[in-house]
């Protein structure tokens, strides 16, 4: 039986956020690897705030996406046949993979994993990008220390969540910020000090209550006006973390600067951006002891999980509508 | 005779630019020093971008001057009679001695100047607080190196040129902003190895010509969109000093945040704030060094000098107007 490919290629570059219209949803048959090559079966895709970033146009850490090219994605799946001597049917593999069904690979940038150490859906949260970029970000980039009151943006979002269970770990105050009741509770039961419900509350003024000596690290996933509060609230030699700007990738009015950046003058603060990536000859020292945490029970990790591969277009604008709780991953065939 | 001190005091707080009115032109008779006190004839006193900044109400990092207060300002003196065994009669000082034409001090912040190792307004400016300004934001700050390509916004002003050449000695490459001809003839006469005139080019095309390879540090005096546009043409982990905004000091409609602060996530980037105060232990390192190289002729001390203590209000406009070329001091009396 020739399976059959089912991918969403890139059509246009949207304005604003995307429509489905900006994919062509297409299929092509199934073909055998070649010499040197993989024949993977995708599981689960992953859903991030910066795949609307690589449908841009122009330089960015990246290459954009190109129009007509399968629409870039992480994501995980199982291998069904191998012509390369690494790669094994049944081995578990994420990398690159793209929105597809099926993905043929040289192997190069593939990471296999253990399905028995850690449910699949954790190697694309919490043990994946969204993990390495919160654990790097937090403890590397804002250099954060016990002493620290650490606020995260999109604190219930795969990187927030993280990122303040790290901190809460390292011994610091945490205050989360998050849209709505659920989201807040959610992070409270992870143990953040705090939670600010940017959808009901005042943030400048929030912090400002839960942050009577001001914020020490700010881990910053979404730019916007919940940047300028957290910048009019800092303490003497903050160090805020750039790891996204999620309010701001769908403008079609222009990037909102932060207009507290003088902010970092008065108080010696430091703003500093990142890319997990630089940070991928350390990835398996953070997954050792991410995993730890996660079989001591001291970190917790939640995947939202939507079920079908045609929702492609409409899963990925949750993540920017602010509907999902934890990492957002689409499910795209059983395992 | 009962000599009579001129002073300005604060009256209102400016909304945009300052005016005459928003300080008060008062006298009154000069007191003899107390026990502790030394009495100081003002000869002159440095203009600041900074001192806007000063006559705002609200927190920064330092209080504001108060309605009714003397107008805060670093000025220079003789000091003419003396209670404090540290200061003889005939010393030349400098400090926070305000605008006025004499002042009473008990010696705290006073720093002691030699006239003879330099000229008087050289210790307000390249071996004063914008001469370590420059010193320390440059080397300390964004920790610039010889392979460095570094950029200066306000190149022609008291801070800037200081630090173009500071590059320059450290082996840089060096591009200079200011604005018009004279003050770009001025930069590349101190050895600046390109000037781009913000009135007269796209600043933004000129980087991209100027820096191929992109900017390495920016030192940022000035906001706006010049900063914006050294934003899009950043080197991988550029480094960038926020050492003042003085496009912003003066907005009545809000602070321009820079929107393009992405860019320091695409490049790893750090923007950094400072406040030269915070190096004061190291001043006289700094001083030295920059004595030496004063010396040599290997760097240029440039000082913009008006007379007439009544003309203070239309002299501190000269920064913001853009009219100075170097350190901008207003001349009081006869040294």
């Amino acid at each position: 039986m020739p399976a059959v490919n089912h991918k969403f290629e890139l059509a246009a570059r949207p304005v604003g956020l995307p429509k489905r219209s900006d994919w062509n949803f297409t299929q092509e048959p199934v073909r055998d690897p070649a010499d040197g090559e993989l024949l993977i079966k995708i599981i689960y895709i992953s859903l991030d705030p910066a795949m609307r970033g690589w449908m841009n146009a122009g330089k960015s850490y990246v290459p954009p996406v190109g129009i007509g090219e399968v629409m870039r994605a992480l994501a995980l799946g199982r291998v069904l046949s191998s012509r390369n001597p690494k790669f094994s049917p049944g081995d578990h593999v994420y990398g690159l993979l793209g929105v597809q069904e099926y993905a043929i690979s040289n192997g190069a940038g593939l990471t296999k994993v253990d399905p028995k150490a850690a449910p699949l859906p954790v190697y694309l949260g919490t043990l994946g990008m969204p993990g390495m970029t919160a654990y790097f970000g937090l403890l590397d980039v804002a250099q954060t220390k016990s002493s620290d009151t650490v606020v995260v943006s999109g604190a219930a979002g795969a990187v927030g969540a993280v990122a303040g269970q790290i901190a809460k770990i390292k011994g610091c105050r945490v205050i989360g910020i998050a849209g709505g009741l659920a989201k807040c509770q959610y992070i409270k039961d992870l143990g953040f000090d705090a939670a600010i419900d940017y959808k009901s509350e005042p943030v400048l003024r929030a912090l400002a209550t839960h942050c009577p000596n001001g914020i020490d690290v700010y881990f910053d996933n979404v730019g916007g006006d919940i940047l300028d509060a957290a910048l009019a609230n800092l303490a003497r030699g903050a160090r805020i973390a750039i790891c996204g700007a999620i309010s701001q990738y769908n403008t079609t009015t222009g990037i909102k600067g932060p207009s507290n950046y003088l902010s970092l003058l008065v108080n010696r603060a430091t703003m500093k951006g990142f890319v997990v990536f630089d940070f991928a000859d350390r990835y398996l020292e953070a997954a050792r002891e991410m995993g730890a945490w996660l079989a001591s029970g001291k970190l917790k990790s939640r995947e939202d999980i939507v079920e079908g591969f045609e929702k492609f277009p409409e899963t990925l604008l949750m993540l920017y509508s602010g509907e999902n709780t934890g990492k957002l991953i689409l499910k795209v065939a059983e395992s």
